[in-house]
């Protein structure tokens, strides 16, 4: 199923896709969806980030593409820097260069802590295609990841949450620019599976319904420049794309 | 001027010191105080944290207190940590040492952005007291200040915003243990001041109203364990408290 949320003229909107339209409903995080009556046809969606998260993190793996010393561990994000589908990504100017990373994101269902790795997946409600922007040359004097990411428009999300992703580790991530394939890879490259990484980030943080957890770039990190529209394409969810500038 | 955020029957209610009393108000960050006319006698008063941010900074100041070959640095705590006033700390388990951290929090009282040190502290709503407690033996597998800065009540701020603070760069701050004082410092020893803390972060990110800088722990990083209450005095402000369990 898909979950979207609608820029409508009465404000944003969470909507199912069902029978070729998305349907309104009142809280996608309910266990039971209760429908507004409302609906917008394809045509009419106007997609906005499909998820509000309070915590949005980042993983470093830390393992297997690197050298680094640390085992996994997470970082904070900004949810300012959170953007729609379509948003212009504002490249901070004069610090170095500024990649594209299409990564897959976790949108958390229900409040998660201690998760074990039987129980992780069940604290999931969907996944959705997320660009982690990235002022890279900030990484050698950026240690704590604030710096290098907290551009303007710097996390367009969506276009949508998908619940039944059919394995979340066999996932194609594919990043073009201006219509060039420019990466092609998957989850299947990321050292640690979702599981992994809820159990850790939980293990020290209790997360709460919305929140949002980036898996990483399995060497889907592309350098990008002002005027480049970014396409992250994630199998079985489909195509977020925002112009740099 | 102090402004507090109350625990009220009907709700979180934001109000003002005045005459004796806390008198409510609509919305601490407009320009004109707009009185509701509903009071809370100070014997009635529970105070919230009295900020809800969306964005939690803490600063690595990265000079003088340590060797540490990085400039200045900022870094994100989950504001799933903010606690209130009286609020029960959880201390993680078998996490190695935990630290209070007796710190100045700033709170940012309009949109800043790119902020020069002129015009740096007009953009502060006010001042409080925060607690940035800490498992400190994570630092050495957690340069990213995530696993550190995690646990369960692990920011207490309050109890109030002091809007005239007298001077920023020169406010005692003490921390107490179970009533004895164990650190006596101030923001005096702080490598960076207000200003500048706030220059460097605007040059990345883009803070809104409410949001919180902690500007650091000027040697106010006192070890602590379950049973403890920890008192940290800021000068000019007041008192926050908390137990540790």
């Amino acid at each position: 199923m898909r979950i979207a949320r609608l820029n409508t003229p009465a404000g944003p909107q969470y909507a199912v896709e069902r029978d070729g339209t998305w349907d309104h409903v009142m809280d996608p995080f309910e266990t039971t969806l209760r429908y507004t009556g409302g609906t917008t046809t394809h045509r009419d969606a106007v997609f906005l980030a499909p998820a509000a998260p309070k915590v949005v993190l980042g993983i470093g793996h830390n393992l297997t593409l690197n050298d680094h010393p640390l085992p996994i561990q997470a970082w904070h994000k900004s949810v300012h820097t959170i953007a729609n589908p379509g948003d212009t990504v504002t490249a901070a100017r004069n610090r170095g260069n500024v990649n594209a990373e299409g990564e897959l994101a976790v949108v958390i269902g229900k409040t998660a802590a201690n998760l074990t790795a039987e129980e992780a997946l069940d604290h999931v409600l969907g996944y959705t295609c997320v660009n982690d922007v990235t002022n890279v040359d900030q990484n050698a004097v950026d240690e704590r990841n604030f710096q290098g990411k907290a551009g303007v428009n710097y996390t367009p999300l969506g276009p949508w949450i998908e619940t039944e992703l059919p394995d979340p580790e066999r996932t194609g991530i594919d990043v073009y620019v201006n219509g060039t394939s420019m990466a092609n890879s998957g989850t299947f490259n990321l050292p640690s599976s979702v599981a992994e990484c809820l159990v850790y980030v939980t293990s020290w943080l209790t997360l709460e319904p919305g929140d949002l957890v980036m898996t990483g770039a399995p060497g889907t990190a592309v350098p990008v420049k002002p005027g480049d529209r970014v396409d992250v394409v994630v199998e079985g969810i489909g195509t977020l794309s925002n112009a740099v500038a």
